[in-house]
């Protein structure tokens, strides 16, 4: 194995996981600071409400990794979601669901590429970082909707 | 080498460089979107403007990375910038040096512990990651910023 800066181990996929579950019991926290009727209906700018961004947010990730598990493709599909206990649940679940499936990528996987949801192709590594990413971009859009209501949003270092 | 999932390779430091760079072009393009005045002076719920959140930015990502390849730690200070034009200027700069200093992190590196400057330890993949999550966090909030602007962001997607 070449010491070479090309081949470095940057990060392990235990530490990649551990990683966006960081990300998900913030997002949690997120969730839960909310009113349960903001949640559902406080925006600004003609943006979507934060329980919409949340049920992108389900959308996108664990069923990106049944993806990447099963090599099969299916439309993005958002769930419908009317009660703040009823998201929680679902965002249990879904965390459950994402570690379960990380065990079953297959090594090499991350390097190859895969078109997500049938639209969006790229290499694995991009699709998971990106569905990271997308995540904490619109859980930063919840901390200023958050500020807007008058409510201290949770410690963003705290994962 | 084992092919098992622990040892996988999941990004090259290369493709991590790639994709920190896709962000900073894409916090370019917002802090552009930005009015002279409103960038200065807008904001939400009592939060930082958006040049404010821009000049973290700055402070937290070239000089992370220069204690990377350095060893050495420095507090972080942030720039003091007031016009728009400079902002951008000292982005790209800042993008050019992030660039530079990357290839002289040594191989094996994001796999040890530092302490960012001076207080915040963790590994090094993990600090590099929170440089860029922080950013991808306030560029979120430089969205909700924009539309509440009545201005249409840059679409996330292209980096």
């Amino acid at each position: 194995m070449s010491t070479g800066s090309a081949t470095a181990v940057v990060i392990t996929p235990d530490q990649l996981l551990e990683y966006w579950l960081g990300h998900r019991r913030l997002t949690r926290r997120v969730i839960e600071a909310f009113p349960e009727d903001q949640l559902f209906t406080f925006s600004i700018g003609g943006m979507r409400t934060f329980a919409q961004l949340a049920m992108e947010l389900l959308a996108s990730g664990a069923p990106l990794l049944r993806e990447l598990v099963t090599g099969e493709s299916a439309a993005l599909k958002e769930p419908e979601v009317t009660s703040k206990e009823e998201l929680l649940r679902r965002w249990d679940e879904s965390m459950a669901e994402i570690g379960d499936l990380w065990k079953q990528i297959p090594a090499g996987r991350f390097q190859e590429t895969h078109t997500a949801f049938g639209v969006y192709p790229g290499p694995v590594y991009d699709l998971v970082l990106y569905a990271i990413d997308n995540e904490v971009h619109h859980r930063g859009q919840g901390y200023v909707y958050l500020r807007a209501l008058g409510i201290e949003p949770p410690p963003f270092w705290e994962r």
